[in-house]
């Protein structure tokens, strides 16, 4: 037996290498439709004069943040202190973290940030206020602070005026904050099917945001930012006039999730993130077992389908477990498949990106560029 | 702005400080627990003198490797090549690969780890065996290979003697490739609720196993290792007489899934791995906002839940979104519930671990140890 020390798996790709020599598991960025959803979401966001502020926990790369701002984007948007870390680092100047937190080593975070980026951060509570007041002033820096107001998804955020008008008054009492507006986030809108039905949800959300933008205009506060809006419902938000910022990020990928939903408008996003796989048992007529299961694809909203779908549903990921996933095979004899290269759609972006290290980036048949996803696994 | 260049979270865990100290969300292992666990498996193996071969997937964790073979066990199983690397590079001698592989990607990573470590490989067509053969003999080292037998499973493994018979003939036909035996593994009895049920159903998949022994046997070829078993059938599959060596994973940690599954003999194993939460939102009566959702807990096999357990279910673990666990709360006013930090038994350990780069491992009150998961998103 020889020394081991050091020894480390191959790379799953190599630089101007063919497709074909792409190891599996493999996460997959198809280059020419994630550049036609990069571009359309700016354009749509520059004609509607709001800003494009794309959420990073989709993407958690710094190389897809860096094309988000060179195509216009003002900034990114990160759900987690942690996840912030690679971007601020990369230099992206402009994070808002669209999410609370508490604790001081929380706060310790985001003051640390702060020294680096401009960094606005959201609360729904008095007690988060003044953890983050008192960091920041320890800190010597400064933090944006929005409210968030539930608009309907009655997860966080205040639901009434006076608790909203109650946290506006604590950011004022604190010297290192900024009162910077507000952020109105309907989570579950962003997935209803039917476009039409889905836009009057939109709307009524929408509606609720300014409800609450106009009682704080009333008291004479005004609202710089009004944040909101997912890749569902962003061109109905563009157009809500409610709306100075969105936040999509799914929009670069088209999970099967979305992909399942009906699209009318302007916005008609392409699948562009894969899952690749290699069927590696098909000792059963009928069945072919491919290398990716529940470590390598999200499952939380339902299977990944095999892409393209052909007509006949030839191969229909049927099961994930851990390490296998299980496809039921008809029209062709499942032996003839050990060893084939799958596509798979996967059923939610979010959570399956943060199971891979990297996107292998493909064109046509050339593996273009590998990105890392810095933020994977960032949760804190 | 200063210069962020190299900017990292802090870590989530100091080992000597209090458990008060912890970041969240992180992995936990209550080490008293499972080191508990850790003994039994060990001791119960000794006692009916079968090989203990804890299956590595479970925990990705050099560290705990260590421990399983000092505790007594024959070396480990992987389920995954790439997966094996850090084990190998950490001096573990002897791995089995308890799945099936193909390409030549593949088959060359195999053949680099058998020149550090003693490795075997299951199978289940005989193309897989060429193409192992021809990297084995390429590189100069020698594969063990165990065909696969299908034993109830309906996923991977040969279903006739017939096949099983070509695979061993296969593999006497290449040079550096040697007959270890069989394995014959059945996932869907390890998840039987009732314990008699799944104590017959464990005796159904150890006698199918058996027949395909029996029937190399009476062509003159002897099974040097039958493996197989999970953590639900180990003390049946010890009983079995059929294995000669057994591997479950599991047991260590004792996830949601296996805790409400009935336990009635000499193996009673405890709840000692834990994602840590802090309720980060708690802004509507009856609702209370951690910060574990799908990035840091899998829900595949059910929701986690609170932990310790309280009989009034005053918190009740509801939904998982991406980056927010909701909680339904009773019995106390939510709003008090801001800043507390709750342990939560995730629904299935092997995913969950793969989602973190490390345990936090706690004693009492005091962070012990923090163990690297190396292998963590190792899936090619």
């Amino acid at each position: 037996m020889h020394e081991a020390r050091g020894l480390k798996p191959p790379p799953a790709a190599v630089v101007g290498h063919s497709l074909s020599a792409l190891a599996t598991p493999a996460l997959l960025i198809e280059l020419d439709a994630f550049e036609a959803n990069l571009a359309r979401m700016a354009e749509l966001a520059e004609k509607a004069s709001v800003a494009l502020r794309p959420h990073a926990k989709a993407h958690k790369s710094v190389a897809i943040a860096e094309r988000q701002v060179a195509a216009g984007a003002v900034g990114i948007c990160c759900q987690k202190l942690s996840e912030a870390y690679p971007f601020v680092a990369a230099g992206i100047g402009s994070i808002h973290l669209s999410n609370e937190f508490i604790g001081p080593d929380k706060a310790a975070m985001a003051a640390e940030l702060a020294a680096h980026t401009r960094l606005s951060v959201c609360v729904d509570d008095v007690r988060q206020v003044q953890e983050i007041g008192a960091a920041a002033a320890r800190a010597g820096v400064r933090i944006v602070v929005l409210p968030e107001v539930d608009v309907g998804q009655g997860r966080c955020g205040v639901a009434s005026a006076d608790e909203l008008l109650a946290l506006v008054e604590a950011i004022d009492g604190q010297k290192a904050l900024r009162f910077g507006g507000l952020q109105g986030y309907h989570g579950g809108v962003q997935h209803i099917e039917a476009w039409a039905q889905r836009r009057e949800a939109a709307q009524r959300a929408a509606e609720a945001t300014a409800g609450y933008v106009r009682q704080l205009e009333a008291r004479g506060l005004r609202c710089p930012v009004v944040t909101g809006g997912g890749t569902g419902t962003a061109e109905f938000d563009l157009a809500s006039g409610v709306y100075t910022e969105i936040q999509p990020g799914s929009y670069l990928f088209l999970d099967g999730h979305y992909g399942a939903i009906e699209w009318q408008g302007a916005l008609q996003p392409l699948h562009a993130l894969f899952v690749a796989a290699t069927v590696m048992s098909a000792a059963r007529p009928g069945v072919a077992v491919c290398d990716v299961g529940l470590k390598s694809v999200a499952v939380d909203s339902g299977l990944p389908h095999v892409w393209p779908r052909d007509a006949e549903g030839a191969l229909n990921y049927a099961a994930a477990n851990d390490e296998h996933g299980v496809l039921e095979v008809s029209e062709v004899e499942s032996t003839t498949l050990l060893g084939e290269k799958l596509w798979l759609v996967p059923g939610h972006c979010d959570p399956t990106v943060n199971l891979h290290d990297a996107y292998v980036c493909v064109r046509g048949e050339r593996i273009e560029a590998v990105w890392a996803i810095e933020a994977r696994g960032l949760s804190r």
